[in-house]
C-alpha cells in the first residue's frame, strides 16, 4: 500500500533501534537504546516522537529493564516522567505493568510489548481504511505535524488515511505545514510523503490562512496525543489554530487516532497537562540563533482543540461523526457505563 | 519617548546607509547603497523591509539616480519592480515622479525624499498617540511581524502604539510571534523591544491559539502594507490567521498604518497582488536545510485580512472605528468623492 521503506522503532532482544528523527531529513541515522535511561532520553530528546510511537518505545523500554534486572518500579517511574501530554505513554506502561506487577518474565513482557506494537500497526491500517472513505477524489488535504509512520509502528494515523486514499487511486494533493518550533511537518512529513511519491507541498504555518483564502485546501487531517470524553483533542501545538481556521473557512477538520489515545478519565480537554519545552527550541533553529540572546520565550508543545471544531474523529473502532462525545460513547460500548455529558465549549 | 538608538535608513548625499536587517539580531551591520541597482537589490533582499521604510528608501533611491544622472524613467521602473504588495513604494515613487517629470533638480528631489522621510516620522508619532488611547493599562498585546522603527523612519506603526503606551506609564506586556519564514518577529521585533526595555516574550506562530486559550492575550496590533477602500488589509503572511484567531476568541484585532498605506483605487483586498518569494526562504533557515532537498514549497509573503475581522484601524489622520469602510471615507474627507460601497466579505 505504501513505499514505506523504514521503521521508526525496531526491537530485538537487548536493543531498541530508533531512527533518529532529530537528524531527519538531512541524515538517516539510528540510535540504539540498551537501557531504560537510553530510552527515556531518546523520548525526551524527540529521537522518537508521536503518541503511538512513544507508547511502543516505552513498552520495549520495560522489556530492557526486565532483561537487565533493573528495578521495574523505578524504570516505570522514569519512563512516565519523559513526556506528560500523550496518553499512549501511560496506557502502554499500564499494559506492561499488568504483566510485571504479577511477576511476568522478561519474555512475557517482550510478548506484551510486541503485541502493543503489532496492534498499533493493525490499528493504523484500520484507521487508514476508515478514514480514506471520507477523502473525496481530488481532495487537497492539509496536515499538521507528523502523524505518519515515524509517529507509529507503521503507516501512521492521519498519514495512513492519506496513504490508503492514495493507494486506492484517489488523486490527492497534500499540504504539510512546517510545524514550528520542531518542524515535524517540514522535516518528517515531507520526508515520508516524498519517499512514498505522494504529491506534497510544504507551507509555512503562517500561510495556511492564505491558502484557505485562495481556496486551495479542501480539508485538514491531523493526529492526536489525547482525546477527552467530550471529544476535545490535545495535539501538537498549532493544531488549535488550524482547526479554528478550517472552521472559520467552513472546511472539514478531521482527527485520526488509535483508540489508545482516548482518555475517558478526562471530562474535557481542560485537564490535559500541556508540556512546556526548552526555550532554546524557539531561540535556535538547528543550532542557529534566530532571536536575541536571552529572549524570553513561551514554548508549549501541545494545545487543545474543542470538539465542536472537529468534523469527525477516525479511530480503529470506527468514526465518531460530528458529535464526538456521542460517537465516543457509542464506540466505547459496554466499557462505557456512565452517561456522557453534552459537549462543552473550551474556547473563549 | 523610546530608547531607540538606531535608524534603519540614513541619507546623506550620494549614499543611503541601511541597517542590514537580514543580519539582525546576530550582527548590527550596515549596507551602503550608492546606485539605484544597490537600492533595488537591498529592497529585494530584505536588507530594508516594512511598507513605510521601503517607500522612503525608494524615494532616496531616485535622488541617487538624479545625482548620478542615471535615466530616471529606468530608475523608477527598476524600483517599482522590487516588491509588488506594499503600496507605499508606489506612493513614494509617484511623489518623486511629480518632481522629476517636470524637470526637478537632484536637490529638489532630495528635498522631496527628506519630506517623505520626515512626514513618516511625524505620522508614526501621531499613530502612536492615537493608538495608545485604545490600549488599556495592563494590556497583554500580541504583535505579528515587525511594524517597528526598523520598518519606518522611526518608532514604527504598531510598535509606535506600544512605545507610546509604554512611555505614558501603561503597564503592558508584549507577545511577539516569530513570523516565519523570514522571522521578523523573532529577529527584529524582539531586538527592538528588548533594546527599549519593554516587556516582550517570543512565541512561535503556532502557539498564538494556545495563548488565547490560556487567556494570556488581550488584543493584537499589526501594521499594514496596503489597505483597500473597504478596509481589507494586506499585510505580512500570517496576519489573516492571527486576525481570525482573535475574532474567534472575541479579542480585538487592531491595524496601525500611515495614510500612505491606504489605496483608494482598490475596492477590496482581492485585487492586491500577493508576492510569492523564493522557496529557499522556507526550505532553509539562515542557511540550514530544514526540509528535504527539492521539496515543493508555497511561499506567499503577504495575505489579506477582511475588514470585518479588524476592530479598528489607526492612521495618522485618526481612527476608523469598527466600520473601516465608513471610517476611511470619513478620514478621506473631500478627496473622497465617490460613495463607498458597503463592506464586502473576502473570506470563504
Amino acid at each position: 500500500m505504501s513505499g514505506q521503506s523504514f521503521r521508526a522503532i525496531q526491537w530485538r532482544s537487548g536493543t531498541i533501534t530508533l531512527l533518529d528523527q532529530t537528524q531527519l531529513p538531512n541524515r538517516e541515522a539510528y540510535v540504539e537504546a540498551r537501557t531504560v535511561e537510553d530510552v527515556a532520553q531518546a523520548i525526551e530528546r524527540l529521537v522518537v516522537r508521536g503518541a503511538p510511537a512513544i507508547g511502543i518505545t516505552a513498552a520495549y523500554g520495560m522489556v530492557l529493564a526486565a532483561e537487565q534486572s533493573e528495578d521495574l518500579e523505578a524504570a516505570d517511574r522514569r519512563l512516565r516522567r519523559t513526556r506528560p501530554t500523550a496518553v499512549n505513554l501511560f496506557w502502554a506502561l499500564d499494559r506492561m505493568a499488568r504483566v510485571w506487577r504479577v511477576g511476568g518474565s522478561a519474555a512475557e513482557l517482550a510478548d506484551e510489548a510486541t503485541r502493543i506494537d503489532e496492534e498499533d500497526a493493525a490499528s493504523c491500517r484500520r484507521i487508514g481504511e476508515l478514514g480514506a472513505e471520507i477523502i473525496p477524489d481530488g481532495a487537497r488535504i492539509l496536515t499538521h505535524c507528523n502523524a505518519g509512520a515515524l509517529a507509529t509502528s507503521e503507516l501512521g494515523t492521519a498519514l495512513a488515511v492519506i496513504r490508503v486514499a492514495h493507494a486506492r487511486g484517489k488523486r490527492i494533493q497534500v499540504f504539510a505545514d512546517e510545524t514550528r518550533p520542531v518542524l515535524q511537518g517540514a522535516r518528517l512529513t515531507m520526508w515520508e510523503l516524498m519517499k512514498d511519491g505522494i504529491d506534497v507541498t510544504l507551507v509555512p504555518d503562517v500561510a495556511v490562512a492564505h491558502l484557505l483564502y485562495e481556496e486551495q485546501i479542501d480539508c485538514a487531517i491531523v493526529g492526536a496525543d489525547r482525546v477527552a470524553k467530550n471529544g476535545d483533542v490535545a495535539n501538537k501545538i498549532g493544531t488549535r489554530g488550524v482547526a479554528c481556521l478550517m472552521c472559520a473557512h467552513e472546511k472539514p477538520f478531521y482527527v485520526a487516532a488509535p483508540w489508545s489515545t482516548f482518555d475517558p478519565s478526562l471530562e474535557d480537554g481542560r485537564a490535559v497537562e500541556i508540556e512546556e519545552r526548552n526555550p532554546e527550541e524557539v531561540r535556535q533553529i538547528r543550532g542557529v540563533a534566530i532571536a536575541p540572546e536571552g529572549a524570553r520565550v513561551r514554548n508549549p508543545a501541545f494545545d487543545v482543540t474543542p470538539a465542536r471544531w472537529v468534523s469527525d474523529l477516525v479511530t480503529d473502532r470506527g468514526r465518531t461523526g460530528a458529535d464526538l462525545a456521542a460517537g465516543l460513547a457509542r464506540l466505547m460500548g459496554p466499557e462505557f457505563s456512565e452517561r456522557t455529558p453534552p459537549p462543552r465549549s473550551v474556547a473563549h
